[in-house]
């Protein structure tokens, strides 16, 4: 496996920046919140530390925002209880926490808002999930959230204007032919082979990954899922720019972005495949809040989104100059096409699938 | 204590970063390679590791250079033969390595640099080597370079107009009266206590720290050592440059730098105040080569040092367009000043002091 690409979120902390933008993925992880305190409670295996006096967690794909120390905080609390409730107060571990993301991700502004008060030793960890990054058998918890939808690379065929999955105008694969779709959905499997085989070595026995990401649900064709509608708006607000002129649309033509939203039964499936973990639990988060965002609607919301996930993306493709534009384009989107569409969608299907893997003994 | 003051090194790749001018530092390690080499295969106690399947290694003020990289893969190198010569070739463990420096550190340029046929799991850990930063019993190895002679604050009184420490006109205490050495001195201790009461915590029964750091000899006043010197011309510079009228001379006086130059026997004295720790080893490593850095004179070349070392600390106090003029004087300096004194001084002294000490069981 090359390696990875990354998609770096915009760093610094400037109005456009993730860590100013990232309130719907905050949403995801207050919802994630209980679920994650319930799990511990009832399903971390004390033997696990195997009378360990540091707990080592990593939170892979942590960004730059607050989320993950949110989340972070939550897991610590969560294993704190469960000595507390296991009458093993006086054993209470030290905690060390690994947060890692892409080289390229902006790790001095994360360790300058590492919070003051927290109660764990802190270590920042560079490189793609795809990759080993941790001794064997050194992890007892790991967390991501929102990342794992990324793949660690487009499919090449996609890219290949002569290939029969060539993703001609598009920037994923919801409304694309079979093939793209086909070529999309094999990469997710080697890509999640490969992490669960890489986090299989890393992860103690009993250890438990808490994970979170945008999924489709099962037996609904991409094109009709909202994570899938939410990329495929800014491809085609990019056609639209390529229409009328302001970027080439061979640019857009070779422009894809390495996500494809699994499937629950999809994820079942490689989990089985690799054999190392059991299935504790899974099931969907709740939707995030839709317009209720402070005082922006829902269109300046997503908008500020895609700005802070995606402008340096895109600006390093196709100029600095369309910004605005695609921005505009991109709102009208939302407004035309989004909000009706989860208007008649069934919104409980959620956007966020949770699973928790048991690392078996 | 409070937040220890940082003074970063220059950041970034550019020709005036720390990481292009980290030569002088670079040759100190190249030199303490072999006796690191030496102390790790006959003090390396295999029992310490306890059967670990990872050994973690800190390097302590790793700044952003390639030099962390090459002490720590010569340690890495050193255990792995270790393990060879003692027949358990097929036990070598993995080995996990902390970078560690103060947060303001330019992380992002290290995670970037690090290199890519590593053998080891690599993490950044910021904050201050004066604060608790791992986990307890956690450390096997501890490194670090060139770093030690910092001290965690400037001591209070020397910045007091009205204390007979105070440090008028001068940025070291190396030419300054006794309070102001006495007040250095104290400090030096406190930072020292600090220093080794919270890495006992850290580092496991048995395990290691390799330490070198500038120094001062035993029994010769501060205004007497070449390391002091170069500091002091630091300061006389910017003397200089306030008598023309070109910096305010208040601002000279309220600088000082939190540098303080131990003597081997004041450094053995902390240790034996601390009561953790045996001295292993203790020896001044050789002088760096002076004046055959490639092409460059010495006053060039040790004026580049004082750039990336210093460039930002200086243009934040006193202004980004003196910078040109203070390196003219600086250079001068070296030619009239420092050239001659080293040739007169006695070189076998050297610059660094290379201490070994053991966590005692």
């Amino acid at each position: 496996m090359g390696l990875s690409e990354a998609y770096p979120m915009k760093g610094g902390d400037g109005p456009h920046s993730y860590a100013k933008n990232s309130t719907l993925q905050g949403h995801v992880i207050e919802v994630a919140k209980e679920v994650m305190k319930e799990t511990i409670a009832e399903k971390l295996d004390m033997g696990a530390f195997n009378c360990s006096k540091t707990i080592n967690i990593a939170d892979l794909g942590c960004s730059v925002g607050p989320n993950a120390f949110a989340a972070v905080e939550t897991i610590i609390e969560a294993v704190r209880s469960k000595y507390g409730s296991e009458s093993l107060s006086s054993q209470i571990p030290q905690f060390q926490v690994f947060f890692n993301d892409h080289v390229s991700n902006d790790f001095n502004l994360l360790f300058t808002s590492l919070p003051r008060d927290k109660q764990y030793y802190a270590a920042g960890v560079p490189g793609s999930f795809y990759e080993r990054l941790f001794p064997e058998a050194s992890l007892h918890l790991v967390h991501s959230s929102n990342s794992l939808h990324w793949l660690s690379r487009v499919p090449e065929e996609v890219t290949n204007k002569n290939s029969p999955a060539w993703n001609k105008g598009r920037i994923d694969c919801a409304n694309s032919g079979e093939e793209v779709i086909r070529a999309y959905k094999a990469q997710r499997e080697r890509d999640m082979e490969k992490f669960l085989q890489l986090r299989a070595q890393e992860v103690v026995n009993g250890g438990l990954m808490l994970l979170n990401f945008g999924f489709n649900p099962n037996g609904t064709h991409p094109s009709q899922c909202v994570s899938n509608l939410y990329l495929d708006l800014i491809g085609s607000s990019l056609m639209d720019l390529a229409r009328k002129g302001r970027i080439s649309e061979e640019k857009v033509d070779s422009f894809n972005l390495p996500i494809y939203f699994m499937t629950p039964k999809e994820m079942e499936a490689a989990v089985e495949r690799n054999g190392c973990f059991s299935i504790e639990r899974m099931e969907t988060l709740p939707s995030r809040p839709r317009g209720n965002g402070g005082n922006q609607s829902l269109d300046h919301q997503m908008a500020a989104h895609v700005r802070a996930a995606m402008e340096d993306t895109i600006t390093q493709r196709f100029g600095e100059d369309i910004m605005d534009e695609f921005l505009d384009l991109y709102r009208k989107k939302v407004r035309e096409i989004f909000i009706p569409f989860i208007a008649k969608s069934a919104g409980d299907k959620g956007d966020s699938l949770l699973v928790v893997l048991k690392r078996k003994y």
